[in-house]
């Protein structure tokens, strides 16, 4: 702000993993979207679903969510917003406007979030290091939901 | 058109006001949202909500809609056209899907919408001096809505 | 990965154009949807939409839509990934979140998909030479829906 052509580049980039995850997730692609973040990534769900850090509970965790929970899923993001940290880290907040079809018998549900994700460089591009989801709202998600707080101090991202 | 490096730096900028704009409403920080409009911007909200184009009247809107009207929100924007004119201006044309969930007992409402802007740029960043939305259809939206018109003159930008 | 400042220009032109489809299609002018694909587009709809790959069907096929059977609608498109094939061609994905309303006393329904697409740069700009529209889900969608394959080999953009 303003954004160099290399900044801009990293923007891209890190904007075409967070579509890339949405698409692997979609896919039942789940180990595709385990490669998108660090092996030491620490991912915050909040709620019952609570945090790890461990490769081996994600790779636990996406392939049971993506094939024996979801039948269908689409996970829309916008409003993406990149904050460099440096030449090679970021922290973003991303839009999550995600549908659910689920195996069970249940009524499809939306979830309304937020990924607030940190970023950084790796040999293999940007990759992400922590993420953790806010909850805005949803419309019939079928388990308890714990919300951001609203009129809190701003989140990292200016 | 092709963009030039400025032009795509300045094209984020905007997108980075439009999504700061989002994170404030459904944070319940009106006061940050105001501070990504110029002091003399015109706001036409169009129907009983009507037009508007005073600072203190912009509080009082935004005051009392994010903390006394609605509990909680979700603004997706997406589609987001700009058009610049010049070095220091923009049109910008915005697609909004934002869900509302009410502190009164109604049934939540989704607003299908677009935000029809005019950026400028300032000695504190891009802000917009004109905002009008068009309404292209809703969900549950308790309030009467004026459509906006199908079928006419292609809106400013190309 | 990374991107040049001339592919970051072509990255934000082919947006462009998948945007100003959407307009076009919401404020029903079908004739400027047409504008924004080759004449020898091939359009491969799924499902009993079928494909086609002449102008003249779809004159008749954007027309039907946009004026006889839809009274009003908005296409959210996002998750937009782009790889080029060099420097005047270039393989899309792009989320596709629809609502419609119907001229028929139906109930309005959603449409949760992808336009999977192949961009030719011309001498009026980016062109879309083909489009694939794949279905991930549906909300009260009226006609039967093909959904795609689930848990396949990646669709193109990686």
């Amino acid at each position: 702000m303003p954004y160099t052509p290399q900044q801009l580049s990293d923007h891209q980039d890190i904007r075409d993993v967070l579509h890339a995850y949405c698409r692997a997730i979609d896919d039942n692609r789940p180990d595709d979207v385990i490669e998108l973040f660090t092996d030491d990534c620490e991912y915050h769900y909040g709620g019952d679903l609570g945090s790890f850090d461990t490769k081996e509970y994600a790779y636990r965790f996406f392939r049971a969510g993506t094939d024996k929970i979801y039948k269908r899923s689409a996970h829309y993001v916008s409003n993406i917003e990149i904050a460099f940290d440096g030449d090679d880290a970021a922290e973003s907040i991303t839009y999550l406007n995600a549908w659910h079809e689920f195996h069970e018998d249940i009524v499809d549900a939306w979830i309304f979030g937020r990924y607030v994700d940190r970023f950084v460089r790796t040999a293999e591009g940007w990759r992400i290091c922590r993420r953790r989801v806010d909850t805005m709202g949803h419309d019939q998600w079928p388990r308890e939901v714990t919300y951001m707080e609203r009129n809190v101090l701003p989140a990292r991202v200016k």
